[in-house]
């Protein structure tokens, strides 16, 4: 099967069970504007909800190399609507981001986030919670509001049943998912767009496996694992991850949707995994809560009052060179907004750095010592 | 008398009246660690009030070519404490601002903003407006903090009438500033701090007279007009500029305090000013209400919803030549945080290149001309 996206598999290390798992890739993706996109996986895509990653401009995004961000196809769709933005020169131009941008498929939000919504085979009905006006999605829908959003990666339109949920609402929802998948393949999207499936099977590992044969006897360009982060134990998504990460073919990227927290992007790709997105960074930020290679804090706390050290010492983004802790918590009890902004960079630039470092490792046959490491740093 | 500040008037143009008004000027301030700055007038100064310009970071001060900035007293007093600023490497370390700074004294903020403020002859009792804990202010206390805090332009501490106010309680107010001021004059500064001296006087010319006299007889560095824009109208507001400002000598700076609109900034060039502050660029741009070289608008304002145009084509700034008008209303309407930093951006880069063009109009001869399309323009 050709692909518009083409991945190569620069090294895949054998997990603890002798199966392929972390590895470290390269997609390439032609862009909107035949400029071509390089990839370095595994990745992690800062989210950009409503055309903007929450506090930070893209000149940032760029400073600490995002490869690519993620926005949101519910969100976008409400405001200021895909027929908009594609007249406005897509999401790329409107929202100044010339890099790869992933859309979701609008299913998960509109579960989580809209009011009274009502699911059928043919799609699901919903009020907005702007507005509470009634919209539609269907995976046509879908397809076409990506279609016009203009991502490099659309998702398919798929059923995320809730947490926690029986066997058979798992495989209710599961089997819409395919019939959806299908659906969805049939609608033609830019010659620049690739498309991901969405794996789905709760914390069943039957259906799951029967979710991921369906899924991939069909002609996406990569696969996603939905489903998890949304209720359960880390440990039991972390369980899922590594069950769910073989059944996806190898030379297809591999996306865990949603996750999570740094320990998650660490078992996650030691589970098989290319790809990840997350709130948690740029929300985290904002309530003033700081990843560092020492481990998280709490920038609030009165005991950074007199601090003129540097957030963390390890890391040259703008907000660990240029300020001290003291100015950080200062900023963050005025409520400042300088405050989201310079917590945002410094939880991105951990997140982005992380996962070069996990790179890096396994390119040069160290993983499992880094993550030792890593370990031992975060919990003393 | 010798001065820490050097002041040298490039050009002054006689007004209507055939007195040196509008002028052009360059301003020598030691710096705190004796590298020197030069600043540019007429200048306008953004206001960073608890060590941060509201939404933007000290780059894109830089990138605008912001030559100076403002930090508040009361509010940096209250949080978090001069003296901790001070240990952190005075203002400039802690906001990150290798620029110089003005000081106001303080007062102003502790009549408009704390509760149950009273004053006498040795100071002003004050409720902190964040948490009810009782301060008191004198002069003494004023220049102690803004030795603390390190700023290149220390103000008197200066009591500022409310409007409206009878002649009697602004002569009160008047006398007590001329008391504060020796007061303040007697407390040493670091070596590197010049101090300006605060003419106040209401709407009354006579009082004005008599203030400016007394004032200007005292070893400033520089003089200021306080007692302005707190509710008079601009008409008021500008004749009383225009009136006072040739009573302050012609070779030091002259300083309009919490001035103003972009009209005000040009009648008050026009009367002979070389420095304003206003939070008006920055509150305004968090509302939406952007400055233009067209004149005002309002952000969000259905029109733009469409518009792939940039805000103001005359301007080179980011949000202008980066964003559309429709992704500024996008980002308003969401009240995302990027919003209230470009618009911010823009309205100081407007603010800033006003000033610079009056500067170069001012030194090619060309004010009065340069001021009629100024007026053609923002009126059609």
């Amino acid at each position: 099967m050709s692909s518009i996206l083409e991945f190569q598999v620069e090294k895949a290390l054998p997990g603890e069970d002798g199966v392929p798992r972390a590895r470290a890739g390269r997609i390439r993706l032609p862009g909107l504007h035949g400029q071509g996109h390089v990839i370095e996986t595994p990745i992690f895509m800062p989210v950009g909800t409503q055309g903007t990653v929450k506090a930070v401009a893209t000149r940032e995004l760029e400073e600490m190399r995002a490869q690519i961000i993620l926005g949101n196809t519910y969100h976008l769709y409400l405001r200021p609507g895909h027929e908009r933005v594609e007249r406005l020169g897509h999401l790329h131009r409107f929202m100044n981001w010339s890099g790869p941008i992933l859309t979701d498929s609008g299913g998960f939000q509109v579960f989580s986030l809209s009011d009274l919504n009502k699911i059928d085979d043919q799609g699901v009905t919903f009020r907005s919670h702007l507005d509470g006006s009634l919209h539609r999605f269907t995976p046509e829908l879908s397809m076409e509001i990506q279609r016009g959003l203009g991502s490099d990666i659309v998702m398919a339109f798929d059923e995320c049943p809730p947490y926690p949920a029986t066997p058979e609402q798992v495989q209710a929802a599961m089997r819409r998912t395919v019939s959806w998948a299908e659906r969805g393949l049939r609608v033609e999207l830019k010659p620049h767009q690739a498309r991901f499936g969405i794996v789905q099977g709760g914390l069943f590992e039957e259906l799951r496996t029967r979710s991921a044969r369906e899924i991939t006897a069909m002609p996406f360009d990569g696969f996603a694992i939905g489903g998890l982060s949304i209720g359960e134990t880390p440990d039991l998504m972390q369980k899922m991850a590594y069950y769910t990460a073989p059944l996806l073919p190898q030379d297809r990227p591999r996306y865990l949707m949603g996750v999570g927290r740094p320990e998650d992007l660490v078992e996650g790709v030691r589970a098989g995994i290319d790809m990840f997105d997350c709130v948690m960074p740029t929300r985290n930020a904002r309530h003033g809560i700081l990843f560092t290679s020492l481990g998280k804090l709490n920038i609030k706390n009165q005991k950074f009052q007199d601090d003129a050290g540097p957030l963390d010492p390890e890391c040259p983004c703008e907000t660990c060179t240029k300020y001290s802790r003291a100015y950080l918590r200062h900023l963050f009890v005025c409520g400042e907004a300088l405050s989201a902004r310079l917590n945002s960079i410094h939880n991105l630039t951990y997140y982005l750095h992380l996962m070069r470092q996990m790179r890096t490792a396994i390119l040069e046959n160290r993983f499992d010592e880094w993550v030792k490491t890593f370990y031992s740093k975060i919990n003393r």
